[in-house]
């Protein structure tokens, strides 16, 4: 229930003041959880704000407590998207509501209460290698949670180029470009030289030794020669599809 | 010269095929330079790869190359951007090309040989502290070089937070933010919870100690509970405004 | 038994030099655990020192030395406090002393001797999400510890800003407000830019990829534009908690 | 003047309604410098809110802009606080207020506009090496300029431990302690392990190579086997004698 | 059988040129393992050269492999020290030789064939911690093994200073001191400046989060203010009391 | 079947233009995997351009994408090499393809359907420790498996140089010499400067403490004194065993 | 002198038994300078033993001592190399020896006493930006000097890929191929998946933040996706070239 | 005056109460410098304690507080060595006392009021390269300083061997063996392995790159394969040259 509703059901007498207060508070914010004001407080007014709900980081919160949020989430008519989670906490979700699915690639749950309005415009989501598929599916599920059609492109990395030649077309269909890569992290740098959209680099902690966890891909993008990569966190699909649908709603 | 008139002015006999062999390969790299092969190798098709002309990354670069690489530019009818650059080197700029200007406080010069297409969507510029200001004002030179129109709004760190949100509604104008901060660079984070439009932050060296030159408001940026942040590298304005540009053109 | 009524004692006559001798030099230092001088040294002068009884780090000690180590408190009528430690560990103490209370949320074990005199200001304990919960415990339960009436807020951060200041007068309320928050960490710099009462920020290693498991919230709480915040370890809910007492009760 | 003060004014019709709305909003904020909104965005409401009026951090900032913020704080009847400065900023600011003092050793300018509520209670700095007493030096000097009594104690280092004891009694006499010390940083944890009142660890940039310019000076004191530290950054002598201000005035 | 008495043997006509070339070589180095030249190849003459036998690093060898190097080492009359093993290996040692004893608190076997030339003076071998007792056992099994006396001082770290004086005594008693500590790594700065004897600081991995599993106690010892620490790698118990041996026995 | 073949092919009427063209396609990459689009994306044409067939990294890849990946190369008459996998992999790998092999100390597959064309110079391989074996082996392995004789020096480390020196006719038989070492490095210094031949320097990730994973060794090796070592990532014996194989093939 | 000569000189009585024994120590090590022993230790066998004379890094050395080593050198009929010097010490380097030369763009200094035995096969030396040439210049420059032709291709980055593959043709000429980039260093994996030669990669310290002087561009060429890459240190362009030498000469 | 003499003339009445007890605490430690209390508290009890006199550590003092401290060791009888201090210094420091000397390869200055207990046995110090002998220098100059004879070795590391061993008898006359590198540092690991004598290791700042101003020799000797090195700061010849005279007193 939006503000202005609240607001009119008001002045019409079809709610009290104190009740018009309670509804007030919690299209702002909601304590999530037992005991005595809940683990979590829920920003209600996230939509409102900044065009998106709230999106549930599932990592150091347990089954019970994803599962709270998301009922909490889809009891007030909004989509939900659990990311960095498990089957476990998907079991728990699911008996709380049944729309809930689970996205094993991504290690995500979503639980979509009305379809969002979807966009015409494509965005692609491209790996440098096979080993960077969790991270790129995280981007992917996000990019589609949020109505925008995606396209993937895999395992085109720079040391066998004309992969990535051999499919350039289709990537200049896409209005914003993710690029996921682990290693040194330089596919973002000759993607970036090469098309006309956006790009947004990921790091995936892919590699080892001297790739540092990431590391050495996330300070190679950062430190690009091709101008204007957009960087997000090392294995961050989720901030990078996040992204890339603030754009392509423009 | 595009490629299209090229190839017609070779079919109307206008150019011999050496000359059209000549022209194509100009189109595509152009050797800037002496002696003897150049010092530099001119990327001439990215502005129709990419949509934005080559720009001169100017440090580590000697005046008198910066003045080649301009030359160069404005030679074949390209808008020419130096970054990172001195008041010496403008002066051999301007030697070469009277339409050359220095933006002081940006460290930067620009040569306009024709007024790019003007976007009507403005791109705000925030910083959070008085000394941001060299890296905001390089962001804001590069935006407005490629067209756009520019909101700057100055030392609006998160310590003082009503400065923030008096200035809100003009925030929300923008279609593009960049956030410039330095220290602990917890403002993007406060900017990306308020707004619906796509933030850019951009870490600062300002601050000292384990402010480590940048890197702590870097890493913060990149760990922010603000989902899909994009980042560019410390200091680096110029990435800032042209990622800004790139997603404003849409 | 303190300095003074030792010296008293032997001046009466009540007990001899060599008793006098032992019970000084136990009053100052006692060896706990066997065999052969022991495994530990206790500080039992720590109380008169510096106003706090010695506390128990639990990590990287057995359960018998941790049982030995409250025994030996609770046997010179001291409280005693765990921090880090197990239920392994709580079944081992409780074998010892029935008084024994475990925190499950804090990881702690208390055992209260005798109640300490109550203060009647209030430390304010603040997270910026839920994750940060545990870290949050071992601070509260380190400040009610020492007898310190405690005030939880839960789950405030910055990119949902108004849940915090919807909160903001309970805060003031506060004589002491420890912030604690992983990621990028830039709760304290907001909270301290917001309140009068001295402001102890704990990092947390909640976050991946560049959090760095605690060290960029650290660094940005070191490098905060807010001035003055004292920084404890990352993950040190104990320090943040004895901190604030040490401040309450002046 | 205050808020209540521009209200009453404006109900008695003493002031119109857009003269209040203009005094209303200088008493949050103040745009500072020129041109075009100026350079600076001063927190005139800080005062009100924390209990202390905003320093300027002078380190990135031109003598003029220094000048133009003193003459601000001053303007408005607050004291002004400079720190990281220079003579060379001196001469300005002395142009704008004959009021103003430096500081030498602590490169810090003052300008008092009326002298603070003074503290009865006194704040320790103490330091382990002659090499510390410019950071020492802006601690003392932040914490007089808000009215406290300060004792300095120089060149106490872990190296010769006698030469803290010698001076153990009269720290003791301290509400407040500050440690100020470089190189491996241990002074903080012998002095914690002797004394009631809270202390305050200011790493200091002293010392060569696995010093690290103060980094392990930082580590050290974060931690550190004393329970309760409170760490402020590198060098920051002012952010410790603001804490230390903090909890003397509780 | 040292190269002179092979010399002598073979000028004698008790052994063969090629007996006598297979004895030389042996005497400096033995292939240890099968198949096809072995998986080590162990240093003979290091006695000779270095005054002390070579000893077995356990970590990352397999339990064969350790077993293997033991019996080549007692097999030729050497005394065998295993530093970092398991019982698993000590069970497969105690196979091939009766006189392998376990040091579990040191994770160390040792296997004495000649009791080493004892020293008269003594290593004193003092922890910060009681978690810091594995690394010490280290060092002290080691000193012993070579022969030298060794005094225990357990826990005596710098937050309760008196718990250290009051052994100082029994400290200044030792002809070379090893001093263990992990967190800051404060105590070897404060014994260095208390005794006469050479000082061996070794940090150790106790700790957490800015204790970064023994850097920050690593860097601390690295700069300390107390002159001429001898500093060794980080948990390295068998350096400290090796480099203890090779001082005491001058 | 090689680019050349096709089109004689296809101008000869054997195949028509759809299957001249998914054959060409297929001679540049190959899609691995199912569903859609598949997993791998297969660089066939990597054996024609850089003169090696491409090797498949098997950490982070599943035992079924391993064995899809083998049977790929292996059905298009190419050699496939698996480093960084397990023994459940080749079991999979094994079910495909008869002719696999395990190489349970390199940890490494091969599957070899024509022996490569045999060098007659010696790639030589050696270890500073016993283990630093299983990164040797990746190297050893790899290098034989392109055809290349491999010679085999274990365990001479700096400490005791006679071993080294005792085998260094034998390196210096070797047209390329491969050096593992962890901890410290310093081997492959000491071997540049004795031998003529070029070294290839492999950091490993042995040790402890301040070795930090081989970052240590990996430093060491880059800053060696000795003039002109190529060094590869820590713990890649693969990297070293490949540019070994390059370089000896010239 | 050869060891050979002198020890014929010496059987034909040419030479006492002291000047045979004087010349045969001259050319094993030769010390350099004065005062007392001197300041250098010249290796005078290195060219017998590894093929290369010794080559002088000039750094951190006096313009003397460099000129006392070159003259030594030159004395003795070997070639002189000094890296990483200025004109100043090339100044006192003509007033020993008027062969010398000067290599601006490589701050290099050479003296050739007779022309390297000179190869047929070519080195390429590639850059990836306009900035990196001060290193590459020192790696064709040390090229040069032990007599390999060398192929200069400038400022070919991969954010303009086109420029790389225009001049694709000739690389492949090349034996080996040297490739310089800053930055993210990533033109090195795109060379060594398109070529056949061996491929050195020199990270160069041109960027800025998060590039970090180098390490990033380094990094990212150790964790490169493409197999086999040889790095040597920042900005080492003398051991690129000097390795490029050992393999060329194969 | 020594704390025996004192009370004796307290006894014999020849000074009074208060200058007794004046004298006693000047024994222990005395104020330097004005005004109000001085900038250093002098440990003039540390001879007695540790067997040496305080030293001054030359960096981040003023030429005036050094002349100060040299002043007030000599004018009580103590001979006084300062560390990494300057000509301008030196200047003063004469002025208040004409038997100092300038060490100008150390950057020491000596004042020798009377010639300590020489010691029979000598100590080596060994340098790797040329450039490392300032820091030599500074152990050098210390370990005369307290009286030891001491051998110089140049210019011997690792990748030229020979050198080394050339002079390997001259090393083993040491009873204490100083090894100062950079770059790599291995120069103590091979060391190590040759001598009885104990091994102290200095790391330098010599080298580029990734030698990390002294980090990587810092870490290659902490890591060492060689038993037992005792390692100190990068640079500090001082600590090292302090720690050989307190062992080769022993």
């Amino acid at each position: 229930m939006a503000l202005d509703d609240i607001l009119a059901a008001f002045k019409d007498g079809a709610i009290e003041a104190d009740e018009a207060s309670r509804r007030i508070r919690a299209s702002f914010y909601q304590n999530v959880g037992q005991p005595s004001g809940g683990h979590s407080t829920l920003d209600s007014d996230r939509l409102a704000r900044t065009g998106a709900s709230e999106v549930i980081y599932g990592a150091g919160k347990s089954a019970a407590e994803i599962a709270d949020l998301v009922e909490a989430l889809v009891g007030t008519g909004q989509n939900a998207l659990v990311t960095r989670t498990t089957p476990e906490a998907y079991e728990q979700v699911l008996e709380r509501t049944a729309i809930a699915r689970y996205h094993e690639a991504a290690s995500a749950i979503t639980a979509t209460v009305q379809e969002p309005a979807g966009a015409d415009t494509l965005i692609a989501v491209i790996t440098a290698g096979t080993s960077d598929a969790p991270v790129a599916e995280e981007a992917a599920v996000t990019a589609a949670f949020y109505g925008n059609p995606v396209l993937r492109i895999r395992d085109v990395g720079v040391s066998g180029l004309h992969r990535l030649l051999a499919r350039l077309d289709e990537i200049r269909q896409a209005r914003v470009v993710i690029v996921v890569a682990g290693m040194e992290g330089a596919l973002p740098s000759v993607v970036g030289g090469l098309v006309e959209a956006p790009v947004i680099s990921v790091p995936t902690s892919v590699g080892y030794g001297a790739a540092f966890g990431g590391v050495t891909a996330l300070l190679g993008m950062l430190s690009s020669c091709a101008a204007g990569l957009a960087v997000v966190n090392i294995d961050n699909g989720f901030g990078a599809g996040y992204l890339a649908h603030k754009i392509n709603r423009l």
